[in-house]
């Protein structure tokens, strides 16, 4: 059965009774399987780990929007986080039997269901759009809700599902397709802030390094060190071994070493397979020598 | 569920229709999963690799010694392999959801079934062993069918299970519980066999190395190069990372260095995952963060 997995992120993380009638909602819908939720009340948004195929992971989403819309309103929301919308972004993860090309169908398919059922604007993101100016979600989030009627007046951001204004609650959606990510987390062997943000700034694509790596570097006050904190958008394309080796690396420059380094939260087994295949320079291997693989 | 692993050794590898017919036997047991069965002619020997609950897999071998019984006569088998009986060993191994002590059990429990309905002798072996001396297959084996009968008449020969004196044609069996063992071998990129002869016996158990680890050293005459062979007999206790870090380390002191390693057959998808936990120095991780176990 091909597994696609969705992640949407909701603008609530105060009303717990909010957040349960929105699990919920997802956990009625047949084929569909909540694994994990959870909220911030500073952020003021709730973050709903499901699976499914592809036709329950979709109308778990159509689920979602339905039971959200009435009671969110982003007129009167606040929070730390940046948002757009009530039901802010949903991506389409492939994660077993399921191609990213599927996952990108996927994703305009609840997009224009979206915008024609709810009336609710959408924006493809990722590998879902293909106007390179709209792939990052932090580009088409600037401005927030409260710019949003504003920004959508641009011919550069005609939706691309829905009406070209905010829907009046609810804003716009963003949804899209991407890989699978990893918070991968490197912990130095030093609490000089300086060398972490300079590593950050020598590993990210955004300054200069790796293609799929976002990263920044922060005190761990608490333990006196420093911490190059990272989301690994492509472990296919920029695995997390290569990474691991360039922080180590830059590190030394600095005369430190690396203490440890975390996942935070889940990664797919093959992320792991790979590095054991890197370091202990395996030739020859196949999915199908897994022991549980061939146990599937 | 909970699942076990059985690899039948059964003294035939010339006759096809024989090893079909044992094939058949193991499929046609309600739960039991026939994985894979290989023979080799000049090794004379079949190995096949079965699944399932301990039920199943105690009903497949009673089914597969009861079909291989009537075919295969030891006083007229001739091979490259040692052996001591028609079936000559079946291991079961703990997969998922069951511990080492209760394939022990199970062990016992098949070990006495077979000397009771078919008076095969039964010696256990490995972790089934409570003697020291009658743990090693190797020692157990020693003499073969062909000096078994007069092994069999000292005090420390008395089988586990069954009569004192070898079945007619299908002399004993030795059934036990082992770890999953990982046949994994490590390229040089040099020559020199002498090299690889001496890194075999420094990491091997038997002349004072790793506590799980066989290892010979081979020519492989076709790339001009040489090969540390090692079965790993136990993954937990003496993990593949720390085995390839030190025939690494033992080649640099001949100057040197590996070329390639390579698993033969499967592999446990633990024993991957935590060589990258120790070279990727990750802490705090649980096998509850890998997806793929998250979605079972």
């Amino acid at each position: 059965m091909p597994i696609v997995e969705s992640i949407p992120n909701v603008s609530e993380g105060r009303r717990p009774e909010v957040i349960e009638s929105l699990a919920s909602a997802i956990r009625a819908t047949r084929g569909a399987r909540l694994l994990d939720y959870s909220f911030d009340a500073s952020h003021n948004r709730s973050v709903f780990t499901l699976v499914g195929d592809p036709d329950a992971v979709k109308n778990a989403t159509l689920a979602l929007f339905e039971a959200a819309l009435p009671l969110i309103d982003l007129r009167t929301h606040r929070g730390e986080h940046p948002r757009l919308g009530a039901i802010d972004v949903v991506p389409f993860v492939p994660i077993e039997g399921v191609t990213m090309d599927q996952c990108v169908a996927l994703a305009k398919d609840v997009g224009a269901t979206i915008a024609e059922r709810f009336g609710v604007p959408v924006y493809l993101y990722e590998e879902a759009s293909a106007n390179p100016a709209r792939k990052n979600l932090e580009d088409i989030r600037r401005g927030e809700f409260e710019g949003l009627a504003d920004k959508m007046r641009q011919d550069a951001w005609i939706p691309d599902f829905g009406p070209r204004v905010p829907h009046a609650s609810a804003g716009a959606a963003v949804v899209g397709a991407r890989m699978p990510l990893i918070a991968y987390n490197i912990n130095l062997n030093t609490n000089r802030l300086d060398v972490a943000k300079k590593i950050a700034a020598a590993i990210r694509q955004s300054s200069g390094g790796l293609r799929y790596v976002k990263a920044a570097g922060f005190l761990l006050e608490d333990r006196n060190i420093v911490q190059v904190s990272m989301n690994l958008t492509n472990y296919q394309k920029t695995p997390i071994f290569r990474v691991f080796e360039m922080v180590k690396r830059e590190a030394e420059r600095y005369g430190v070493s690396i203490l440890e380094s975390e996942i935070v939260g889940l990664v797919p087994a093959t992320a792991l397979m790979s590095a054991a295949e890197y370091y202990l320079q395996i030739e020859r291997f196949g999915p199908d020598q897994v022991l549980e693989n061939k146990l599937k």
